[in-house]
C-alpha cells in the first residue's frame, strides 16, 4: 500500500473538519497510487450520491496522476478529449474535488471529496492534502 | 423501507392518472430513501425506455435530494459539473422529472416519471408528490 | 406490450396478498414478452434484496419462456448447463419464483417473487399467475 | 443516514484492533440501511480484494437483514439457492464476515470484513458489532 491508514485517516479528518467550517456536508475518500481505497467517511447529512463521487474523483486522480479540476477544459464540446467523461463507466469525474498525494518518489494516492460546490470541494480536499503531508514526511 | 408500499402506490396512480389527463404515455417509479425501488408501474402504451428512465430519474432524485431539474444548468458545457451525467454508469438523470419526496426528517425517497416532453414529465411527477404529501402525513 | 398494466397489476395484487396470507414479506415484478418490467411492487418489510431479485427471476423466466426452477438441475456441477448461474452478470437466477404468463400466442411475459423461502416464492408467484389469467381472457 | 458516523467508526476501529489481535491484515466497511457506505478502512498490509470483499459482505448483509454466513449452506450445489452467488453481478456474498447491525427498529445497517479466514473475517466482524452497540444505544 502507497499510502499508509493513519496518514490517510489524518487527511481524511482534516478535510470533514474543513467542511464542517464550510457548514458543506461531504464524503471524503483516500486511495492507493492504484486508484483502489484506503479509507472513506461520509459525513451524517451528505447525499448517498457524495460516497460513489469522493471514491470517484480520488480514483481520477489517483489513474491520472493530477487534479480532477485539470481534466475540465480540455473534455468540452469540440476539445481534445471531448468524450472523456464516459469513460470507464463514468468512473472518470473531470470536475474539482479530486487532488493527487505526492511522496517522495511522485504520487502515492489521491484525494477526493463529494458534497459542496466544485469551489468547496476543492478547498476540503487541499484542507486534507495540507495535513497528510506532514504525517507522511514525518514533519 | 422509508416510503410505505401503500403511499408509494398512491403516488404512482395519481402520476398515472395525470399522465392520461395530458395524454402522455409514462412510466413511474417511486423509490426509498436509498434509491432502491418501492413500486413502479408503466402504461401500456409507454415506451421501454421509460421503465429504466423513470427508475433512474427517480434514483438520482434520492441519492442527491434534489429535483433531477436543478441540475440540468450545471452540467452544460462549460459549466461546473459537465460530465456528470456520465457518472454511475449513466444512473445520473439531470432534466426533469425526478422529485424527492419529503417526510417529517427531510427526504425519504423520491418520485421519477418518463415518457412525455420534460415538462411533461415534471407535470406528472409533480401530481404524484401532491397525492403523496396526504397519505403519507394522515392528513 | 405484451401484458396489459391493469391485468399486470391484478397478478401483483393477488401474489401479495397470497404472501401476506403465508406471513411473507415479499416484492413481486411482472414483465413482458421482452423482459422489460410492466409493473413491481415490495412489501414494507421485505429486504431490499427483493427488488432485484424478483425482477431477475421474472426476466429469466420471460427471456427463456421458462419457470426459473426448470433450470435448477440443469445448472447443478456436471450438468449440461452448469455455469448458467453467471449469464447476462447474473441476471439469470435458476432457482424457483418466476413463472411465464401465457395467452393465447404463447409466453407473453412472466411474474417473478422474491423474499420467502423457494417453496414460497413459488406459491405466491402461482398465485399471482392464477389472478392474471381471467384478467387476460376476459374469463 | 441510518448509521451515524462517529458510531460506524467506533464499530470500524473496533474490527481493526481486534484483527491486530488476531494478527489478520483486514478491511472494514459499514453501510446504511440501503447499502451505501458509511465508513471503511483498509488495513496498511491487507490486499487490494479485501476493499471491495468487506463492502460488499456488507451490502450483502444490509440488502437481506442476515449474517452472510447464514446463506453459505442454502446456496451449495443441490441445493435451493444454488446460483444466488452470481446475483447482482456478483455483489452477493454467502460467506463469513458480514453482519447486520440492529437499531431499535430492526437493522439500520451492516458491518462487513475481509482479510483473514472466513472464522477470523466472522470474529473480527462481531468484534466491530459489539463495539457498535453501545455507540448507538447511548449504553
Amino acid at each position: 500500500v502507497s499510502i499508509p491508514l493513519e496518514a490517510a485517516r489524518e487527511a481524511v479528518d482534516a478535510a470533514l473538519a474543513h467542511a464542517g467550517e464550510l457548514g458543506v456536508d461531504a464524503a471524503v475518500t483516500v486511495v492507493d497510487q492504484g486508484g483502489h481505497v484506503v479509507t472513506m467517511s461520509r459525513m451524517d447529512a451528505a447525499a448517498i450520491l457524495t460516497v460513489r463521487m469522493s471514491a470517484d474523483k480520488a480514483y481520477t486522480s489517483a489513474v491520472t496522476r493530477m487534479p480532477t479540476a485539470d481534466w475540465h477544459p480540455l473534455v468540452q464540446p469540440g476539445q481534445s478529449l471531448f468524450g472523456l467523461t464516459s469513460a470507464e463507466a463514468g468512473r472518470i469525474i473531470t470536475f474539482g474535488g479530486g487532488l493527487p498525494l505526492e511522496g517522495e518518489a511522485g504520487v502515492v494516492g489521491a484525494i477526493g471529496v463529494a458534497g459542496g460546490s466544485v469551489d468547496q470541494d476543492v478547498a476540503i480536499a487541499e484542507a486534507g492534502r495540507r495535513a497528510w503531508r506532514p504525517a507522511w514526511t514525518g514533519a
